[in-house]
């Protein structure tokens, strides 16, 4: 029987992986026009409670993806700050 | 104290929430061009282990919104197979 662990773990890494190309393209294109930040807000807020749930649940399947995944989005959120300053003007 | 299954039920609305963007777009755009098989297959088996991980842990906070999230991924799969048909010639 395969342990819900392992299960947990593997559900965590294709979620997680799944981020990594968009992650790349952005960095590469050094564009994140096309992510809204409500998306990404939304996304951030979403992985971090999961993290949280996890913590309650005492899950480490669910509490370490879902952190690694809230750091993806930070990053993103972070690039697309750089990338596409609002208030000044671009340099 | 707030019940976990309150902080998964959130965080399941959240992350499968910022999904329907994605999927709205492309229903109202016909376009899929920009979203990989690859990151939608990897996505799904995703979402679909998680639902699985969340009967084993008979937590539905885990199973409903994982199982929601994938039924939009498979959704977004079968519109890109319909706006973008690889075989036939376009009609």
């Amino acid at each position: 029987m395969i342990s819900n662990a392992l299960v947990g773990y593997i559900a965590g890494t294709l979620t997680t992986a799944s981020f990594l190309p968009q992650v790349w393209h952005s960095f590469r294109s050094r564009s994140c026009r096309d992510l809204s930040y409500a998306m990404l807000f939304v996304m951030g807020t979403g992985t971090a409670l999961w993290a949280i749930y996890g913590v309650m649940l005492q899950r480490w399947p669910i509490i370490l993806p879902n952190s690694i995944t809230f750091g993806l989005i930070c990053t993103l959120i972070g690039m697309k700050a750089s990338y596409h300053p609002r208030a000044k003007e671009r340099r």
